[in-house]
């Protein structure tokens, strides 16, 4: 058996708590006989020799005070989290939460590095909320002076920058990002739809996506969702979508009732033969914190793999669950995407790169 | 401009009165200036040079008393048919809805070989209600006798039959089929959404498919839906679909207020990571005919082109539109399909064949 | 306290699984210290002054041979039964399954009664599978016999039958029935939108109701669902509804996935002012026996209330869950309905009758 | 016959249009021998008896200097208006489109006092943007100077300001308002739905309500939908509704493509007998502005015939189509109002009052 991957994270959210509450109900299963490859909303059962159950969390960073020296168990379902229990007591992980960066306090940068070094870790996982740039930057390059892989969640611009590609090149260490997709996310749904729709000759007339949730994204992405709105067009204009027929609304609203539910309302409306209608509508209900940790599991296998192997290059197979990595998708064709992830077990990085 | 294709019909139901209005209506919409290739709902402009306006009814034939010695234009909108009308009258197609093959009536199918000689004909389209084995082969035998090119759009066997295929090969006349598949129907769309749970490894829990509607196919499939759900659960099967967990309701009832419009309720349930469950709903409504006559244009222009080019093998670039063409999809590898459609302009059967 | 009412029940099905296991639920509730009027899902505290909780099963009667002889609690999860267990072991309740009536055994009814007598039971619930009018009336003479007042659950003609009104006045045991309206159903919904239209003078064009689900009533109905579809439009008739508008599937399809779930589908479509069209679509998902349970935890409770109080009139407050009590809804008014309610605790069924 | 009601507009906007379109269409279709009860999304034929046809346009008042100048007939169908064509031409309505009151004219109140006077209009018809609460207290204010009968549409206070209430009451003119309740709107339908969860003893557990459409209110309210959420939550706590369970987001987004329609999402969870769950997931489509100008026509009728009976205290029937009646609808028993409405035909105001 492969040795567990360390992981430090930046950011102690609801995606950590899904993480790190599905990494102990995968084992617990394992324990009980599951076998590797029926384990219940696993894509892949073994990246580079590492299973889902093979994470050890060994550093944590945050920010807000009513996190910040608890255990890191304890600090996962401290609110607003609000991740629910995955069936069961979460284990004491023996990890305190230690102050992270803040735009006030030069030097933090340094300290991070020490603490990274310090516990062994393999790779820092970034999960901080969407729109910090500097914080991304910052731990970034802690990841780099502590010679860590790091994992970029956030759209903020880190992996499909010049600048920090070189300074992972130069330390060794690979660099991943940027931009999670979601599991199954309502992008990837729309997207299927309307390429269906275009296939079958159906002319699109109309269709919009509604998205909203009861966490924190769906509070913060309702005032500030216009970047991610136009992301999302922008990948659908990559399709040859007339965007002149859709609107997107990233966060349609704050239901707080909803908790850590994400839910999207989608209609596709075109014509058929005829210029007769064909009207579409659909309900799409997710975890929304598992929707990331299920990708989250496969990026952070993906780097520690990476740097097991000494590889330093972007991995192609890494691309797939990201929506902005670098150089765009296109820089990674569906053969050499197929190619790499046929190859995935034993894991081979060679056969990525652009 | 190629000549018009000379159609005739076999069954005077709600898929003619959608091909024959679609066709009225196209050709107005292109003497109106619209661009061949803006037409709304069309999947291919062109087939052999055909355009979708391209096609003349030459013959007609029935055993409901109520259409039989109408013309065809008033035929069609004779009930039991209930798709509506597109936008405009009818117009006059000279056209004489003559008798059709009747169980107890012998020597029907030399009168039927002889007016299909007589008119012209280059296409017999069967488009009866489904069940009917003897009648669709009566008519298959009817086309052979007159040279003429024959699609059976049901699911009795014809095309998939070596004693039709011989006989329309010593002929030297096309026959395609069997049984359409519809421009965007339930299934595809059914398996569209679970190959992409499967895809983002989302295990599968349960699905469902509910069709309903209020044209005769759903209140006569209500009874006899046993082998539809059988066939749609095959094709599931073949992309490895848990048939375990899921169900499917050909005709989960006969609803007159809905008229020709077809209404599929979709549900599928699944974990994600962590074992959270996934859950998606979807209402897909459409003008149940116009799906049929959207993917029969193409067959008649597919069967018309290869007669006239002098080729009777099958052709592959009907395999994506039929449910069991001859030999199964498998024959016709995504490769071949490809390949033929992209030399569907100008016409190029060789390029097809298992 | 009042003492606990003694019920036996003919047919161990789904309803009956739901009803003992509510019972436990809530006695456990209880017992935690939650306040009598804030147990969830329950719609009155208290009838005649017996809670939820005060129900003692003392026999039950069964034709399946998987479950007669076995304890009740372990009869109510036998296949075919699939109501999900509510949240722990369900208690043994000391209490074998005898076998009920059949067809082709003379003088069951007579042992029956006999067994009623001995069990101490005040109520014989009867909940038999629909269609039954044979069985329906055998139970109801058992317990006439033993004096006991019977509840019937299914729409058989007891209740509203002069013959048997008589024979339980005679013997002086309340008789309590007939057909379950569910707690809340797809019929009450569908009632509530259509009257919602025609209060707001929205004009109806078309509206349909869908029922579906994975247990056994699924599977009945879908062939036998005529007398059910004609009994809902019926209901929608006194309301003023334009029946050619509306179309009512009880069964549109058994899709053991659901198990004990019903999902309604519902759509309502009008116009309003100008002509322009009002779109309604809903679906609603239950748990088809807790639906049934909760409606019956009050019928048999005001029928014990009433035994005790020595009263054998149809009682007016069970008029409002039954779809058909005798003499219809029309003979018991608002007003007395009301009135009935307000003064159940304690219960006064002199307020009642026609 | 009645003489038809003279109406004049403030404000031009989608409503305007439904409403005159609406008058046109019943006109013509009354003209066609379509019985005056049978008119379609018409909640009462007459009122005052004054059909619904019976509305003469003679002035119009906005500031839009796309609208000013045009005939009232081409300034409703001028962007950023977007309601539909309803089936044919409009008619020249000979009223030009007149400057309105703005924030930097002094005087302007005058004018348009002296406009109405000069157009013999009875009734002034507010329905600007809501939020410009000046701009109603102008309005108001000139329709008082002028006699004439003031009906506001919008939340801003005005019928239920005391002040204003003594204004109209001193020069003898109904005052009616304030904020419509829409045809057939996600309010009422929530609140029913809520109430029949209630009534049938389901326990709510999480309920929201979403709203978008594609016409100017709906941007505006995306940022401004606040006090609505506020207001829509408060009529639900007047019926008792735990507000911990419930969301509302009046606004979730702007979607072009949905034109003038507005489309509500609504969801009620709650739990049944043995704390199991109730499903219910609602989407409702309607035309916006007909949902306004549904009720308008009922407004305005109440105003004119209230006028012309020389009666100024609110008409108590106008209080069920308004959410902020003056007193609340408290003031207006259910009995006051059902007999108010009994009595509409003749109008007779005296029965309605607080």
């Amino acid at each position: 058996l492969s040795e567990s991957l360390k992981l430090a994270v930046a950011g102690v959210g609801n995606n950590i708590s899904a993480l790190l509450q599905g990494v102990q109900l995968y084992r617990r299963m394992l324990d009980e006989g599951v076998a590797e490859d029926r384990l219940p909303g696993v894509t892949r059962s073994r990246i580079g020799g590492l299973r889902v159950c093979d994470v050890d969390f060994v550093a944590a960073f945050e920010v807000d005070q009513h996190k910040v020296g608890k255990d890191l168990s304890e600090a996962i379902l401290t609110g607003p989290n609000n991740y629910p229990l995955l069936g069961g007591p979460v284990q004491w992980q023996d990890v305190a939460v230690r102050h992270g960066i803040r735009d006030d306090a030069p030097g933090a940068r340094r300290t991070v590095a020490e603490e990274l070094r310090a516990s062994g870790a393999e790779v820092l996982l970034y999960s901080l909320p969407t729109g910090l740039q500097w914080a991304a930057e910052e731990y970034a390059r802690s990841a780099a002076e502590a010679g860590v892989a790091f994992v970029n969640c956030t759209p903020e611009s880190i992996a499909r920058s010049p600048e920090f590609t070189e300074l992972f090149a130069a330390v060794g260490a690979p660099l991943v990002g940027d931009d999670l997709a979601s599991h199954l996310g309502s992008s990837v749904l729309h997207r299927s739809l309307l390429r269906l729709f275009a296939d079958r000759g159906i002319t699109l007339r109309s269709s919009y996506q509604l998205n909203f949730g009861g966490n924190e994204d769906f509070r913060n992405l309702r005032e500030r969702g216009g970047s991610k709105r136009q992301s999302k067009l922008n990948a659908l204009a990559q399709d040859g979508v007339d965007l002149a027929a859709v609107e997107i609304i990233p966060s349609a609203g704050y239901v707080p009732q909803l908790g850590d539910h994400k839910v999207a309302m989608l209609n596709v409306e075109g014509v058929g033969w005829g210029n007769t209608p064909v009207e579409l509508d659909l309900k799409l209900k997710v975890q929304d914190s598992s929707n990331a940790a299920g990708v989250i599991i496969d990026l952070i296998r993906i780097a520690a793999a990476a740097r097991r192997s000494g590889i330093t290059r972007f991995p192609a197979a890494a691309a797939r669950v990201l929506k902005s990595p670098p150089g765009g998708h296109r820089a990674y064709g569906a053969e050499a995407i197929r190619r790499s992830e046929l190859e995935l077990e034993p894991f081979d990085v060679e056969t990525s790169g652009r």
